[in-house]
């Protein structure tokens, strides 16, 4: 090409660089840290929320990005901010993930979770776990103690035991509104379809949640990081895992772009591999985060019918939290700034 | 951009979409199919096989070719070819997939498999099977029965019986070629680890093969599909999963640019998301299905020391078939062409 066309086309890539909404990084220098996270998206209506639960979940909220944040401005890393802030979301009632975990068919709570450190990509995740305590701490052991990325079941749990994981009864994981939520199902279920034929989850349920929990955040030393924790969706069967154990698709992280954590319709999250996407759209397309963010979720899965959302964080601390459901969980962190979202319109 | 800069441009572009090397399609039009399978990468020699075994694997590659091309050229779709090549591959006891499958730690065979329409994007994907004869089947049903994407162990194997799929006994698995590199294995950990500490699979094991089946394929109509279904690696452990039930990073497939089944030391294929990247350098970097395979598998995995290959078709019937192991079982075929083809040189 030739040279004199060369300011044109810088000209060209920085207007489609430009962001149209959205957190970019107000300073033109990266902030000494970044953090973003999420507690879930989908059917979540103000007017359905009482003033306490609303207060709940904020103070939650508020309260995770703080064990984030203490980490990242003690000059700790992306990853061991991403771990501690899910495994304090894990350890909260209010959120699907851990803790709080929706039930499966059988009333079994089955756990799935992912890592992704952005330096080395290495990854860890395990899908379907019942007995662990944290199964984002047990996703770090897969990715920093073993030579494999995804581990399963009762192997994840033999892995777990072996590595010295706290380990929990079923109990734990257990909460009145989960269970309620699950016989609602099942007797939904049992009037629609009497001949014991199955519904899909979700199927014709206006009131769909993803619960699921994540975090990303950017470190002092420019290091990327992404984790995703979930129970899943309410009645699932089959040992069915959604996209939060899936690298590409709930979790990924790369120092050259991005750091990302998915929450939706995981099936959909798979299929069209969001977060892997997120970041080549900016690897090989040129573009923002936020235009690639946006582009994902308010496009393509728009169009495909995939409900869910995300947070994403650059290599230069913008921050993206686009959803395309009524409501998302979610807030960020930047230094001197902090912000909590519930609603479409905060 | 000024119109008068497009031609340009448009040659540029053009320029950049020239294949270096490969099987481009010889015809501009399109070929009314395009079928390429693979049959796992690794440490294939010429001077360790005998001619027997030379002519046994040539032999099975030709036949799976020929079956999934007899369904391409009678009209079939690219769905129903690699389903079907697939499910011989997997019979055939030769590929570690099915039938010849390699053996867990534990002495079990647990398998793995996924396939993608690349016309809706639908996709399925099962992990850890052990007692149902044609897993690719199995995912075939998990996409087309199910609202789900991935379903794995014990729950997999209640979908399939509640489904009809054909189950057998675990000795179907067994093949003593597969047995005997188990206990191999085993006696190297007990006399390097005497204190039973563990020995990551393959690890200083200059003779590594990723044994998988896949299967790529365009149809008459323009649609593509994609298939892959693997054993895993010898003496894995905890319930594992590699790439291969990873939607993403062992199969993809969309209509708009190409269709990918990877095989190699899946965690790598895992963490750089393999069959996706070759799709988003096609979609969002303008690369031909040659060069977008080629940097996936010739400088991005070797840089990261991920060992392997993988087979693709894009949507104008152009194959590419790189690995940067030893060898590669390999095959394709057109309208009037067809190529086996197991190491580097042929």
């Amino acid at each position: 090409m030739h040279l004199r066309l060369l300011p044109l086309l810088l000209l060209c890539l920085f207007a489609r660089c430009q962001t149209k909404t959205g957190m970019p990084n107000a300073n033109q220098t990266r902030p000494a840290y970044a953090l973003a996270i999420h507690g879930g998206a989908g059917t979540i209506r103000k007017a359905e929320m009482t003033p306490e639960e609303d207060a709940a979940y904020r103070a939650a909220l508020d309260t995770a990005l703080t064990i984030g944040e203490s980490i990242l401005r003690g000059g700790g890393s992306a990853l061991d901010a991403v771990t501690a802030t899910i495994v304090w979301l894990e350890d909260c009632p209010l959120f699907n993930a851990g803790r709080g975990a929706v039930f499966t068919h059988d009333g079994r709570n089955e756990l799935d979770a992912s890592i992704m450190d952005g330096s080395t990509q290495a990854a860890g995740a395990v899908g379907g776990v019942t007995s662990v305590k944290n199964p984002i701490r047990l996703a770090r052991a897969v990715m920093e103690k073993s030579p494999h990325v995804l581990l399963t079941g009762r192997g994840a749990e033999q892995f777990a035991l072996e590595n010295g994981l706290d380990t929990v009864p079923p109990e734990w994981f257990f909460t009145q509104k989960r269970w309620d939520a699950l016989q609602q199902i099942l007797a939904g279920e049992k009037k629609n379809a009497p001949q014991g034929r199955f519904v899909p989850p979700n199927s014709g349920n206006p009131d769909t949640k993803f619960g699921t929990v994540g975090c990303v955040a950017l470190d002092r030393e420019g290091h990327l990081a992404a984790a995703t924790s979930t129970g899943g969706m309410t009645n699932k069967r089959w040992n069915r895992l959604g996209d939060t154990p899936v690298i590409g698709a709930g979790t990924y992280a790369s120092d050259d772009a991005c750091a990302v954590s998915c929450t939706g319709h995981g099936e959909y999250f798979i299929r069209y591999a969001v977060a892997h996407d997120v970041w080549a759209r900016m690897a090989y397309g040129g573009l923002s985060l936020r235009e690639a963010a946006d582009q994902v979720v308010m496009k393509k899965l728009v169009e495909k019918g995939g409900e869910g959302g995300l947070i994403a964080v650059d290599k230069d601390g913008n921050i993206a939290l686009p959803f395309n459901s009524e409501g998302m969980y979610r807030g960020y962190a930047r230094p001197g700034e902090r912000k909590i979202m519930i609603y479409k319109a905060e």
